[in-house]
Parts: C-alpha cells; sequence; structure tokens
C-alpha cells in the first residue's frame, strides 16, 4: 500500500482532530481512526466514523425491555441473551463507515451485501489509480477438485512465475491502453494534444478485474456482524477474508463485549439440523448411529462426524 | 409532558458527558442533544446520538466523483448539486438517533418508513405509561367535506366538549380495566396478593390507540429527509406533523447546509407532469390555455394553477 | 369469521377465473387461491397472489453456478443444499401476496419484518370494521412467573369471565363512541343530520388494540420463512402463532421440497454455541461435564440439556 | 446475440407450456415471456416471470382506502392519482423476474439498485462465456468537455479503428491467457492433462470489464420505474440505457395505464425548486425576471430557462 503525499496530509489532518462531544465514544477505536491498515498489496481499511459502543445496544434493549430488563443485572449479562436469543435490533442501534480499497472483483462480492450504503470512486467521472492486485506466490492456489468454489494446492514453480507473469502483463497492457484510448495519463498529463480521448465511461471496460477500486462503505453493526460471519469463514474467498479478518479487529475495538458474544454465538457456533439431533441424542446415550438410517446426505454425514469430532465415523 | 426525576437524572448524566473525540461533530446539535423536546400532550424527541456532519456528506461525494469534483469549489456549492440532482448516496453517510415518546395510532403511521431502525417499548415486557394523547379543543377538526382524508372546521361549544369527554374517559376505563386484569398498578403495585394477572402481552389489547409508547428511532440522512418531506407536509396529519416540525429544526443544527438546499429543492419544491409543462409553457408565452384540451382532470388544472398563483382560472 | 355477501361474492368471481399462462404454477396453492381461511374469532389469511414455485428456485441456483450445479443431480437435493448452506437468494425468487384480517395489536409485531410490501386499511379514509379480538376462554393466560413475555397458567372460573367482560363492554363501548364522534354509524348510516362529524384521522384514537383491521402483505419466499421460524415457533405469542400456522399449511402446497427442507434446516435445527459445543463432544466421550466450568450461564446450561434429552442434569 | 441450441431449446420448451391459472395475466407480456430480445452485441433481456397486473394496483389501493375509493371511478383515474400523489405502496404489489445478460462494467452500475432480488452467474464455480462488448463505431464517443460524467463527439477515422483494435485485442489476449491460467476451455476441454488450472476465483481476475455476464433480476413494480426512471434518461450512460429501454417495452406490456401514468408524471415531468417556481410565476406575469437577483446558480438558470423554452434567456 502507497499513499500519496496527500492522502498522508489528509490523513494526519483528521487524526490530530480534538473535538467535544457528549456521545458515547470507543477509546480503542479512537486509537485507529482513519489510520490506512494495509490489505492485499494495495489495498487498505480505514475506520472513518462510527456512532455508538456497547452501552449504546443495552441503553436500547432497556427501552424496549422496560422495566422488564431489570432482572438481567449487567451489560455483559444482556448482551450476550440478545445474541443468543436472535433479538437482533439492538444491535442496528450502532453504526460503522469505512474507507476501503480493493480490488474490482473483490468489490462485487461485497456489494452483494445490500443493507449497507455505499459511495464508490466513479470511473465514468475520474481515471482510476494504476494499482492491480497480483496475488503473492503462497496464495497462486489451485482449483480444488472436491469443492466447485474452492482452492485446492498450491501451484509452484514454472507454472506459478507463468501465471503471474500472465496477470502482470495483461493489467499493465490494458491499462496503458486505457491511457492511450482516454489520450491522458493517471497522472492527469494529455498524451496527445491534437487529439481527443475516448469518453472515461468507455475507456474503463478495458480494464482488468483486479485493478483497484474504493469506496466509503456505512452499516450497522448487524449486518457488520452478517457480513463478517460470512467473510471471515473459512469458505470465503482469500481475498476478502483478508478484508474481513481486519475488520473484525476493529469489531474489537469498538464493541469489545458484542465481539466475544460474537465469536461464542455466531463464528464458533454450529447448526445441527433436527435429523443430526436425533443422532447427537443417541451419540450422547451410547447408542449407535446408522448412517443408512440417518436420513442424511454423505455430506452431511461426514460434516456432522467432523463438527461432533467423531472422525472414526467418516464415510 | 412530564419526565419522572429518575429520566430527569438520566438526562442530566447523558448531558454532562464530556468526551474527546477525533470524529467530526455538529455544535449546534451538541447544544441539544438529550434534550427531551416536548411534543404533543405527552409526548417528546430526543436526538441521542448521530454521525457525520455536512462535511461528511461532501467527503464522499468527492470520493466518489474523484479528482471529478474539483469544478465545484465549495461545499455549499457540492451539496446543492448533490440534492438538485437527486444524487442521493452521499446523504445516506450522516446518521442520526431519536428517542421518541408519540401516541400509538401516530407510530402506526411512523413505522412505515421502513428504511430504518427501531426499538420499541414492549408492552409484552412491561406495563405501559398511564398516558393518552388528547387533542387541545382547537385541534378537534371535523372530518373535510371535500378531501377523504383531510380535516375540516373545528368542531365547537358542546360537541367539542362531548368529544373531549368521551376519549378522556374512555382511555381512563379502559387503562383502569387494563390494571385490573393485570392485577397491577401502573406504578408496579399488586391489586389483589390472591390472584394472578392476565398476560401483559393479552392485558395490553385493551388499550386505547391514543396510548402513549415510546422508541429509539434511528435512519440515515436521505431517509429522514424523505420522512420529512411528508410528514411535515401541509397534508400530513397534524400529529405527526409536530414530531416532523421538531426534526426539522434538528436538522438545521445538525447539517445546515444541507437543510437550506432540502427546503429549497425538496419541501418548497414542485413537480408539473410533462402535460402540465405544456401549459406553463404556452402561459408564459402569453397564450390561452383551455382545461377542455388541457388532457388534465379538474383537480390536476387546480393544483396546478394554485401552484402558479393563477387563481383566477380555477375551475 | 362472518364475510359479508359482497365479500362472498368478490372471492367466488375471482376464484372462477380460468386464465392460460406461460408461467409456472403450484396446482396445490391454486386450489386454495383467494379463500378465505378463518383466523382467530374475526380474521382470516387468503392468499390472492403468487410467483414461482420450487422449479424456479433451482432455475434461478443453475444460472448461479452454471456448470457447475450439474454435481447435485435432483432438484430436491439442490434445494437442501442451498437451505443447509445459507445460500438464500435463490429463495428470494418466489413472491407471495396474502390478503390478512388481524388484531391491531397483532399486526404491530408484524409490521416489525421490514422486508414487505404492505398496504394496509386506512383508518384516515374510512370507518374501521365492528369486530374486535376476544380470547376465547382456553387461551386467557396468567403471566408467567419464570419468563418476562410469557403466558403461565389459564386463568379460570370467576376471574376468567371478569376478563372477557370486560374486554368485551370495553371494545364495544369505544366503538360507540368512536360512531358518536364521527356521527356515523359502520354501516354508512348518518347519526345527526344537523352535526358534523370529527375526522376520521382523529376519531379512530379512541379505538381498542383489539380491533381488526386488514391489509395486503406480499413478500419473498425467503423472507416468508424468516418470519414463520419466528412467528410459528412455540415463543411468538399465541395469537400471532395462529396465522404462522396457516402461513405454514401454504408454504407447503406451494413449494413442498423447500417446505421440507424448511422444517428439517430451520425450524426443527438448533444452533449450539462455541462452548456448548465442547460439552457435546464431551457428553459424545462419555465424559463429566460441569456447570461450574462450562462458561454457560444455568439459563444456557438448563437449555442446553434439554435439547440434548439429558433432564437428570438440569440445575 | 448468440444463443446455444441448448439454451433455444429451453426457451422453447418453456414457451411451449400452457398452464391454467386462476391468477391475474397480463397477456401481451405473455405474448414475449422467456423470449431472448438483443441487448447491445451479446447482451439479452428475458421477461421469465411476473406477478400481478394494472388491477392488483387498484385492488390493493382500495382495500386501503376502503370505502373512501369509490368516488374515483375508473381504474385508469386511481392509478394515475397515486402516481401523481406518490402513493407509492400499491405499486409494490406486482413483481416481474428478468433474465439479462450484459457486460460487467453495466453490471456494477445497475447493483447499486439495491430493492432487488439477483442471482449472478458465479465466476468462482463455473467459466465465464468467451463473449466481451464492443462499442459500434457510431458509439465511440468522446469525453464530453462540458460534463465531467457525459459524451461528446463521435470518434473518427483512424482514432476509432484503434481504439476499437484495442478494446478487441485485450480482451481477446486476456480470454485467452484466462484458459491458460485455468488449464481449460471455454468449451470445457482440458488444454494440459498434466497440469492442475489455477483457482476459477482468481483466474477470473485477468477479465476485462467488458466481458458479459448474466443474472436473473427481480424486483417490484415500483422499484422498475425508480430504476427506470434513472436509466432509461439521457444522462444515463448508453449502454445501460438500451436495456432500460427494452424494459420500458416490456412496463408497456405488462402495465398500460401504469405506464401512461409513469410517462406522464415522472418520465416527461419536471420538478422546479421554490427559487424556480418564483421566476415561473414572473414569467407567466409577464414580468422581467433577472439572473442576479434569482437566487439560482448559472446552471440551474440555463436548465430552468432551457425546460421553460426560453432559450432567449440563456446566459
Amino acid at each position: 500500500m502507497k499513499l500519496t503525499t496527500h492522502q498522508k496530509q489528509d490523513i494526519k489532518n483528521q487524526q490530530s482532530q480534538q473535538n467535544q462531544t457528549k456521545r458515547v465514544t470507543a477509546p480503542e477505536l479512537e486509537n485507529i481512526l482513519y489510520e490506512a491498515i494495509p490489505a492485499l498489496d494495495h489495498g487498505f481499511v480505514r475506520v472513518v466514523d462510527y456512532m455508538g459502543n456497547d452501552t449504546s445496544i443495552v441503553q436500547s434493549a432497556r427501552v424496549s425491555y422496560g422495566k422488564g430488563t431489570k432482572q438481567v443485572s449487567t451489560d455483559q449479562g444482556l448482551i450476550k441473551y440478545l445474541m443468543r436469543h436472535w433479538h437482533s435490533t439492538p444491535f442496528e442501534m450502532c453504526e460503522i463507515k469505512y474507507h476501503i480499497k480493493l480490488p474490482i472483483f473483490i468489490a462485487r462480492q461485497w456489494i452483494r451485501h445490500r443493507t449497507a450504503n455505499v459511495n464508490e470512486y466513479s470511473a465514468r467521472y475520474s481515471i482510476l489509480d494504476k494499482e492491480f492486485y497480483l496475488p503473492s506466490q503462497k496464495n497462486l492456489a489451485a482449483q480444488s477438485t472436491s469443492n466447485r468454489q474452492g482452492r485446492g494446492d498450491i501451484l509452484k514453480g514454472e507454472q506459478a512465475s507463468e501465471v503471474l507473469k500472465l496477470l502482470k502483463n495483461d493489467a499493465e497492457r490494458t491499462y496503458e491502453n486505457y491511457e492511450t484510448m482516454l489520450n491522458e495519463r493517471f497522472d492527469g498529463s494529455t498524451i496527445d494534444e491534437n487529439k481527443k480521448g475516448l469518453a472515461r465511461e468507455l475507456a474503463r471496460m478495458n480494464l482488468t478485474l483486479n485493478t483497484y477500486t474504493q469506496w466509503y462503505w456505512k452499516t450497522d453493526l448487524l449486518n457488520l456482524m452478517n457480513f463478517l460471519r460470512l467473510r471471515a469463514d473459512s469458505h470465503a474467498q482469500y481475498e476478502i477474508r483478508v478484508y474481513a479478518d481486519i475488520m473484525l479487529d476493529t469489531l474489537k475495538r469498538w464493541v469489545p463485549i458484542t465481539y466475544d458474544a460474537f465469536l461464542d454465538y455466531r463464528v464458533g457456533s454450529t447448526e445441527i439440523s433436527s435429523k443430526g439431533l436425533k443422532i447427537v441424542k443417541n451419540l450422547i446415550r451410547g447408542k449407535n448411529v446408522d448412517y443408512e438410517k440417518s436420513g442424511l446426505s454423505k455430506r452431511e454425514w461426514n460434516e456432522l462426524m467432523t463438527t461432533l469430532g467423531q472422525e472414526d465415523k467418516l464415510l
């Protein structure tokens, strides 16, 4: 990640603000506010604003339940209760805003989370930065043979070098031709004073999907957790997981009590189907369980046995 | 509006907070933060949190348009441009949270604005306050004879007194019977130690729709303006307009530049249909305009002539 | 439930339509289309339109995954896979529209499901029907002593009669006074020709929360299942569960394969936290488990033991 | 647009369905149901399902307003009234589903309309088709000099040929290298049996933004009109307008009465700000109007004068 001098100065200015407020604050998050945390080779994650903290969730819940909440004595107890019972609305009462720089093919996955506010850099108005994502060699995975959307072994040696070379050359060439068509370099200089450039909204179509874009992305705490649950998961594509992992850390700084409950009841939790539950009960009672009679598919059976630590029963 | 001693102390505590933050602030809004602004006879509006100010809108727009925004030199110019051209996403980048106390029949209108986060006091958990809305006499309007959903003349004399008496008596009696069914008074005391009370989730059905409820209501600036445009309008029901008018004032304190643009391009603006526009053009050219040939309904014609200050052409 | 002659005729007319279409259909749902299925004492559920069936989900999923879906050979297998892995978007591709008549206090719970389209009968425009919900005696439950939002034992004898009398009298009296204020009876007749009536938007505030309202409610299949999962659950209030149970039956008629997967993976499933999972594994291995070391609250412990059929370990 | 034999057969099968239904139908839309209407060089628009027609809007509105709607006698009158007064919820009661094939850079604009359901072809699972958008020469516009996001004159001669050559070559080369990295041709054949291919989720990043993707896109009538208002507008990018124009025609076939009202009150309508309205009134009264005193920006002034047909007053 390389910030321009101008960007660095902007961040410094933002970080040097010291305003008084009657609002609640999240001191650990304030510590990294505006900071550009590197992600992949040219991307970053910046927290640029937030609203509320753990106490805001508690406060909203207590308005909802009125005197009825008095039984739950501590903030932590109440937040765990809300998380466990999927009482989701109090978590919507906190809001966070990020500035993210990310490759376009990842942006296309990300944008499918609809309950968020977005302002993306517009390539109709302005020229995109000359930056594209190139995986490090250890992330150059082959297509998985068992999982249609997964990765298998790491490519090695000559094939790996070949892939990296293709990616790099194609990104650079298409970007250069983008400049040629625009008749303008990424630094704003004109190439040929006697020519008009192609409209930006057209020229951009020549760029490859690993070109970086950036956006402001704002969401509430509930939807942030929905995003992180999916995108910090081991089945998520590595490149989006890098962002989700950084954001998990910002979650911890922002709402530490909620973060703990989130790890216990969402990230580390397991859902067991009604058929699966019958098997669990039989296992606890020490009875034999039989795949044939389970009503589960082979894949379900194996997933369940892995979850339960019964690897000797794998099919 | 009557706050309990406990509520007053809560507000005092919240207002006495002085936190440091690197986030942007809205000083005029900070001045009234947490304050309970009276609405109707027992309701209130409180701003309890916010995120961003006018500069946040500008900042998001500049990320979107990149170098392309340099042409628009001032923040005010840019905000006006965004408002005029319905570039709505930058306005979603600010967020506000209210604590509102309001009658249930108004809450039912309000909740139809779906793009908001809500935590309402739950009458399944807790007993509702013994407070109900009674209109002041000057708001006791008769059904309009021309407008199916509007109000006409003010009721007077005996009929007005009769209406107020009915409303008051019915609200009080149904509330008392609510307490009887619950076997519990609103102050928490038990009525008959030898009886069980009816479940709260059932007893509540006996209350009238003017009973007050309360909620936390959080939304972004764009959706707040959508709400205010409809609910601060002269066609909105008076009782919700009272709330909208108070919130318009909080809008002004929060984002004064946006507020001005909102008044000019939304609240005070007029939409003219393609058929209406032909008539406007003819009027400007000094030509005769003819209802029969206009393609407008009588109602549309009259609305247009009123808008244009051509009352002499009303049908 | 009592339909007017006019309503009955309307339904008959709708049901007698026989249109040709190239769209997919759901024959079992067609059989009950437009029918008013009774709910509570005066309410009903009617399916008035729908789009898609089980094959629509499969079709959308196959567009998403392309050739990648070939491995999953049957429609049933694919739908189960989607449900199990929370691949939710294909379920959004079906849509259903209901006409519902329900008490206002239930409508207030229902409307909190925001991802739906709603047209409610407007009491600003028109007079509400003279119908209010009165629970049958077997549903007159006392407040639960263990659960803040639940029901306990059934009220009996004199107290039950007293409650029913209060509910009935208050609803009838407030409705009569509603008519008096409107100067109009529910059948449209004027009471006193020399008087104006109070505006409808005001008079309605005198009605009790068990008055019936009605609406068109349209949602997609995913959000319908989210609604049913919460509202057909044993923790939901009885009065909304009555509606949810009827809608579960319409779900079965509409998308039978999805319905089966929904029962197995959602309705009958259990979520176990990361701390809970450790205990499950130890139980399966025949080890002792200890509440003190579990990290669970007493309530969580008891919920888990009940789920696992280990009632002897309840605290 | 070139459909495979398999796709053509699929469409034929779908179109040959003749099902009986009690639902309302839209005969003109049935006529083109499932048909692939060509868009750009390789894209298409297909209507694959729908729910409701003009009468559904009327029916929902009449449920809302109850007896209050009797005054408006015709369906057309009621739909015009709803459109004019922004009573939007009845329009949400109809739903439509499209199958669209479109270039990725257009898909990125399109997806910003969040209130829709989407299933996109996944390049994590499957290989994208070897098809990319190449503008026809008459659409090769230069960047506008007056409008930051617009198009100016058409490029000509050698420069045009050069641009087309660059676009074509880059798309073809990056696609070929995509195949090389995957070790698989777009027809599914393996390139080198001794090699593993790069994971699909990685290889796709090498493709250019004019590569075609496809999706199912489902939305309600209100949000379809919001989409069309923006995307069929002359300020929209040409490439998305091509799709919007085709969809406008499907709108007309589906809900002809709503379509007419949409053209009159939305597409052809004009919004005039409060400052602008003062000027309009003065023009009608034959008074002089003065830019200096208008409070309008130069751009606003010119837009207003153009709208009013007062081109002689342009600055």
